[in-house]
């Protein structure tokens, strides 16, 4: 069995987000219809902080497991943009603080993490684990979701914008931030994932490794609409 | 049992040094008197190698492994300082490649591995695991070996530059650096353990963490000795 030819490769991988990113899921569906009470923001809020909170650390664990240094100075930019600097602050997780205050969240409501549902905390754990034990090329592309995200990215800020006036569009920084630092992001992880992988097993394990991303971000909605339902 | 007061577990801590730094290894005896052949010292700088290019790879393990992102804009420095940036290049690995071609060493050679002995190898990968599964303070904690290391490092650089003539002076950039670099290093670090170990568990946790740390680097020395032998 030859590999698939990179092109056919490139379409397998797209295809997986084509049938199963989250922008298909029930929720994500309602959030951009406007169909989500406040409670029900909230909630998706302080839940993906959990996945959010976690980006640094399974990008750590990756970054560990690179083969090479050439590699780690390019992966190393995606925990400064998470973490920000300690000359400059900032980062995507200080964002995310900014977008939880500005749906009515307290930096303690996040911090507790009580309204934490347990499903989201397995499919994120399972997330960090997953990048700690896996190999560096499956792990690197479990991370392609990026190809995926700067259109829901911008999708999302027009949806949040038109549909819940009652947000402070200050709030909406890291959605804004994402669809630049997703493109970049995408843009240098795929190469090596085209590249890298060489035989059928190798693509295989990276398709499997970028459906098994897509299932955690689907998870996380699920337990989310689970605790606190879709609209009133 | 209470846990040792701060300024006795310092003690401790200085003690582990005092007693077990790789500065008292014969080789480096013998390397700092100026009685180490070419050969051995490039048998040393090749070996050392193994261990400056996992310096990376045992900080992003450690990096995420840590408790908050407060603590990883501080740590990430290291990998910084060690890997460069992709804007401006540099880094302590680079610095060390440098260092081989001072001695006589090409790229190829430190590259091919086929200097590392075994024993440097088991060290090394030793310590990589331990940075992978300890929890963070005793992880935190073997890095410490940063406060015996300025000293050493000035004797290192005054010792090769008398003793060694044949041996560029361009290449011992990696040494001046690391004066500074180990002492800002060292000086973050260690109040995170003396805050962060409270009780006596800990503290022993922390101790046998340093002790672990310096048995990695004396082996090293060990494995090169074994190797290369001292003197003519």
């Amino acid at each position: 069995m030859r590999p698939a030819r990179a092109d056919s490769f490139l379409e397998q991988l797209r295809a997986v987000g084509a049938q199963r990113y989250h922008d298909k899921h029930p929720f994500h569906l309602a959030m951009h219809e406007g169909r989500l009470t406040a409670a029900q923001v909230r909630g998706w809020v302080a839940n993906r902080y959990y996945y959010q909170k976690n980006i640094p650390v399974k990008d750590a664990a990756i970054l560990g497991n690179l083969p090479d240094r050439d590699k780690r100075r390019v992966w190393i930019a995606r925990i400064l943009n998470q973490d920000g600097t300690l000359e400059r602050g900032g980062g995507g997780l200080e964002q995310w603080f900014a977008l939880a205050r500005a749906v009515g969240l307290s930096d303690e409501a996040l911090h507790s993490e009580r309204d934490v549902q347990p499903g989201t905390r397995f499919a994120v754990d399972a997330y960090v684990t997953f990048a700690r034990t896996q190999p560096w090329l499956p792990a690197v592309a479990s991370s392609l979701t990026e190809l995926f995200a700067p259109d829901l990215m911008s999708a999302r800020i027009e949806a949040l914008l038109a549909k819940y006036p009652w947000i402070d569009p200050k709030g909406l920084e890291y959605f804004r931030n994402r669809v630049t630092l997703a493109a970049r992001d995408a843009e240098s992880a795929l190469p090596w994932v085209l590249q890298g992988a060489n035989d059928p097993a190798e693509q295989a394990a990276c398709l499997a490794a970028l459906r098994f991303k897509c299932d955690v971000l689907w998870a996380i909605l699920d337990a989310t609409q689970a605790a606190y339902g879709i609209g009133s």
